[in-house]
């Protein structure tokens, strides 16, 4: 299992401090959407930079002009950069291509992707594919998500050695909680909101041990 | 008619230099998605200054974090900003709650948005919908978007009085073909990669005078 640190809503220099004080127990650091909104692909080169041996994956969260974004996210650094799965088939076929080109990897975000869809892309058998219980949605319900209750489409479930992440809320709880390995788990606030991020981190970090990878 | 000039693919003082190329002849100026992914909110913030009397459109294309990303776009000078309509409700009725406190506009754009969708979002009396052709799905198929052959979901066409956004590979022949108004004609490539941009804005611009704002 890998774990991944999720940096958002803070500045370049925040997220690589953040990253240095967890360092030793999170095996991916995120660029969030919102670095790569707020301050472009520097973000991602700096924190590539800061993190050599880490692997840095790129939300950079995909929608259509797949070759140009890919391009610049896998020259910027990255390791894995995202697509939503949502989005029209041809980019995300796009996003396949350029990530082979690179010898790197793609992760399809699922969140609010239809079954339909789901059946369309679920041929990527390179991809990673990712449960993602949004931010926004999280905070509408007022609830976090939990291990027993994801719910895998049965299009995914079918695919031989599927690699899934899993995104939105994740906790030490929900990391205990959980009975299955995943390739990846997403963690975003429970470490970089938490009083001491390091005990966070390296509690999560234990926990996931149980799992081998 | 607005005519929108959408800046992608370039730096942000080659998209300043554009702007002014043909300043006369558009009515609002796109920030494009890839600018904003590439160079962050301060693409925004200097094409807002270079552009103080135009409107200025963020193609932030949000997906989640909503109020992050449009608090973004609004504090650094968008008039208006764009969600995907594909993404979760909640994330666009944040979008529309973000852009009435700034008293600013939504863009939702359609691509790849289900009529199902659609019809979730066609209360939203006050966003401008985008009927967009992708830049992916136009190099895919290898044709260019025809002004007789836009399809406007039912669920739209019984908005009264609603903002209509075209966008995708949309040049004078388009325009000249088109017998109804929109709110907003987004234009790129054919006015960025003219031989004279300014000619070709020029063109486009005074055909869509044959229509009243």
């Amino acid at each position: 299992m890998i774990i991944q640190l999720a940096l958002d809503r803070m500045t370049i220099e925040e997220a690589i401090d953040m990253g240095n004080k967890v360092r030793d127990y999170v095996d991916c650091i995120e660029v969030g959407t919102s670095l790569i909104k707020e301050f472009g692909v520097e973000s991602i080169r700096r924190i590539r930079k800061a993190f050599p041996k880490k692997i840095i994956l790129a939300d950079v969260k995909t929608f259509d002009n797949a070759k140009y974004e890919f391009n610049m996210c896998f020259e910027a650094g990255a390791d894995i950069a995202t697509v939503i799965g949502a989005a029209p088939k041809v980019s995300i076929d796009i996003c396949m291509q350029v990530a082979k080109e690179y010898n790197k990897k793609v992760m399809i975000d699922l969140l609010n992707t239809s079954e339909e869809q789901i059946a369309e892309i679920s041929q990527y058998k390179d991809a990673i594919f990712c449960l993602h219980v949004s931010k926004d949605v999280q905070e509408a319900k007022g609830v976090k998500q939990k291990a027993g209750e994801i719910v895998i489409s049965n299009k995914l479930s079918k695919i031989d050695n599927i690699k899934l992440a899993l995104a939105g809320g994740i906790d030490l709880n929900f990391v205990k909680d959980l009975d299955k390995n995943a390739y990846i788990v997403i963690v975003g606030s429970a470490i970089t909101k938490a009083d001491n991020p390091e005990t966070s981190a390296k509690n999560i970090y234990e926990e996931s041990r149980k799992f081998s990878n």
